[in-house]
């Protein structure tokens, strides 16, 4: 049994971290924390807890947390969990962060597309990046865990095999990507109205999305060379859920068996990674409220192009989920406990 | 370990009933029948189901079934369970209805309602109404179970203690409904398409629907007396929820106290029945994907009537999870097994 | 050619009476009045008027624009109204008030629901309440005009008929009413994100919504006599439409001929109200982007009750819509102008 | 005053035409025809046209249409309309078909995409291709008009001063498409109920979709060569609208101004394509039920690419608005008559 601090508890993600576990034998929920909301029960931010959870939120007390917690979850801004972060911190607890402080390991890079300052670059190379089918030993063994980006979960598992098998020309990736609209948070703001997301589709931070660099990192691993790719995020009027389109120019003659055993190669044996069936092109419905991602492809003769299709819960194996499947990693439980359950329909 | 039945497992309601299914330790899914999808794969028919369950779909073979299963789940249209049931059934396994043809006790207003000759009527009287907080003791030691409605279950939880304790002249009551689309269920009709539904709320079955005799019959044997009341279901733009406002005029000088006090005499001890804090109004968004029902109240002293909401997924606790709350109390697991997630949202 | 100004054009509301009144062949839109927009061109705040309305917001300055405008239309908070109003303003121009300002006669009630100081009370008693199809004559002759709530123009559309022929008790009605969120206006707080909004149903302000007493009020004058009735609106998952749905019990013994003859006698060379055919319930999507209101009713003889439904766009019939219909009249334009379009589906 | 025909009225699109024309000033609508439908009156099949269209639906008598109208829009599907044409009825009436069957001149790549024979190939040569912006002149003298289909039109419209000024190298062009439900028709198919769409996005037909072949033909004749391009739809949830998101690679330096420059060359005196300001991305929302289309770009100097992006609704300029501007044109009416109205907000 392990105590359990999240900061940022109030956000949709953070909610989302406390509904998985609720279902977790393993966990005692000790801090529920959120700055807006202090002394609060957290019943009242969100509803669905009422006689569930109905503690009152705590402040964001690093220090007493380190005390009481063997493992804290920062579901918050950019920027803030690298002003947390020190030796004393990580001696004591586990960090699980699920902003991008820790996610890139160039500083400069992080610094240049977040426009921000890094508090704590020192331990940025410690940190371990934390999506779970390619890092999975050294999550194991992680203090202060990168939980990916929700959108760069989706990007990545949808393009690794390509990528890691040199099947597509790693610098030819597009990457059109759709999410549901928890994504952009539970802030007050316009744009986010009911009225204005209803009903319409638009991109937005097109060619500078912050998730670019970090899926550039990552695929640049994964095929030992630095790459430059074109990530196009969009606003879809959903709640939940994230569906990538990625296009790239083949790099060598293949056909649909080839490429279906570059991706069974790696997600075979993958509970949370399902590649789906020829010709069936994933679909969010299918994923909502779970931790699978489901990926595909298609190869176009006339073009010699490939189409590699991913969707996912954005608040699940997009953030929450994957969250609980790395600390589940981290603590040595089984690694679907708490977020082993099927796809929500309809 | 018991053994599963579903005949009608490929609408809405049956494929929730899966979906719980598959998280209960106690079950094995042994029979997915489908009359339309014989042979296909279940996974074909819902994608979320991919690699989870990926069997073949089986005809309504009754008399296999009864060998195979210990009880079996009937989510197939009104009249059908009726042709199913005979003696040699029930004296092999259990069987929990969720169409209607077992929870009218007088058959002729079941035939005047539903336009359907009952073709077992000899077995109504043995058959117990699942709505489990009201009679779970019956419920326990029935063969034949027949779930509730939907609307039913929403409307007479909202209801139940203001008519049990007289608060309310039940001959005034008036039930105003709002329900998700999937209660339209998976047929293929032009208005169930996107495109109607969305973006717009309209009335059904004015003064007509089937759910109104269930409702009278069961606030009938709370109040001791035959009543006539209005129900007016409306198609909302959602694909789960169901919300009740629900009218009387007060039998008795009350307030607010005094009608929290009979809420909380039925509902205190009920893990499912949530009671909500003065002046908060049920929303479906806070119950959805779990088998809560959240019901409050508002006294209007101007016009001396009180208002009484109820809120509730019509999926979970409107149908399959009832059923399986059901199952649980009839073979003797702890009631909540499998069912006892939090509601999720958004 | 009227020249109009408009204070608060930068509210759902507003815009609406901006898109109408931009095909109005009469009218020139002079001023587009946002103490929140000031100076920010209108195209950069409603991305659709982008080469349409490209002009500057300007401030809310009364004395300007009595000077420049033949008629304000006022789409602005409750209260702020009455602040601008006096006998060299009215003398000036004509005022059509879109708040509650002047709705209501009694100006004690009016601080009571709306908890507000009223600061012009003597222009209550000569303010003319707009509701087309019943004071047409007043309208034609009106300086100040007080534009009808939307739930308010829709709950009285549908109940008129009855209350004035003496058909039901007006004391007994209830109305259940169903509103799209663009009702709940542009300001960015959380209940109105599209996460909240979305997949839910939820009744508000039950018992004490400010409609209330001016749905009173004007059914009062139909029947002769005060009423007190309830209320319920809800919030649904749309963004435009209104539906009521109304109960009250039968004054006397009609047939559906009798009950069709009173909705005939008041709509039948109505334009904008469409009493439906025997057994259709109005639906938003029907009226959707249009000044039209669909009516019907549902006598219901096991309670000697009668269903009454009326559905009707809130931004156009429920605020702009009839705004322009009420200017039109007032200018001795014809009434349909700018207004006479049908509606928008799907 | 031109007498006009609809075969296939009671489709989204044909709806739409109806729509659009009952507020045009020099039509009659003469023949609304709808083999589903025969003998019901419109309004009973839409209900928003009660009292507005309350004629009966007729049979396709193309015999007894050509004699009573001066022009026959075809909404009907693919390959239908190719039946209908010969000289005689040609030479009686105007032809605006808004199906497949004339738009692409290579008779066996239609048959190829479309797997199915024409039937009339000997008027493929003379069918006038009606993108109004781009082949005005042409439209202006056609007796048999291809209305260009919703993706199509959007596709185009984006990259069309891209691959004419020799921007972009057009063997790179990759579309991604997302499309409101609307666009896949009224048929009662249970992928598009509103369980099914709502809540979800998809891709589909993937590399195979039947207006790839119309969006290369068209662009490559703006640069003069054969085309090969990857286009993929997208399903939304929402009912109307269309996103484009289209990328390729520059074959020449350029900046903002000099790309800008381009799209005013072909868009500044054109009403209906809105060239949106630096960095201002198109959103579907700006452009409902109007016949606007709003474009821009922007430059990856990253990667040496442009993304641009297309918005339009899809029942409108992607269908019945574009044809009825077609129709102005052949029939010498202002361009925007009938579709001169500003996009719907919210």
């Amino acid at each position: 049994m392990i105590n359990v601090g999240i900061i940022g508890s109030t956000g949709y993600a953070g909610a989302e971290i406390v509904r998985l576990l609720l279902g977790h034998p393993e966990v005692k929920l000790r801090w529920l924390g959120s700055r807006s909301y202090i002394d609060k029960r957290y019943s009242e931010v969100f509803g669905n807890m009422f006689e569930i959870a109905d503690d009152p939120c705590k402040d964001d007390n690093i220090e007493a947390m380190v005390n009481e917690c063997d493992v804290i979850f920062t579901a918050t801004p950019q920027g803030f969990c690298s002003t947390l972060i020190n030796e004393d911190v990580l001696s004591k607890v586990k960090i699980i962060d699920l902003s991008a402080d820790f996610r890139i390991k160039d500083v400069s890079i992080y610094e240049q597309w977040y426009k921000l300052e890094h508090k704590s670059p020192e331990f940025i190379k410690e940190a371990v990046y934390g999506l779970c089918e390619i890092n999975r030993e050294d999550i194991k063994k992680a203090r202060l865990l990168a939980n990916p980006g929700c959108y760069t979960t989706c990007s990545i598992l949808t393009l690794y095999p390509l990528v890691k098998e040199g099947i597509i020309d790693p610098q030819s990736i597009i990457i059109d990507a759709k999410s549901g609209t928890s994504g952009a948070g539970r802030g007050a703001k316009v744009p986010n109205l009911y009225c204005e997301v209803n009903e319409s589709m638009k991109a937005y931070g097109v060619t500078t999305h912050r998730h670019t660099p970090e899926i550039e990192e990552q695929l640049g691993y994964a095929c030992g060379e630095d790459i430059k790719l074109i990530f196009t995020p969009h606003l879809a009027p959903m709640n939940r859920g994230i569906l990538v389109t990625a296009y790239a120019n083949l790099a060598k003659s293949v056909d649909y068996d080839a490429v279906k055993a570059a991706y069974d190669k790696y997600y075979k044996n993958e509970q949370f990674v399902r590649v789906l069936e020829k010709d069936v092109c994933p679909e969010t419905r299918w994923v909502e409220c779970s931790n699978y991602v489901d990926v595909n492809f298609k190869i176009d003769e006339r073009t010699n192009r490939i189409v590699a299709m991913g969707a996912l819960d954005n608040l699940v194996k997009g953030a929450a989920g994957q969250a609980v499947q790395n600390m589940n990693l981290m603590f040595g439980f089984k690694e679907n406990t708490a977020i082993n359950m099927p796809p929500v329909f309809p």
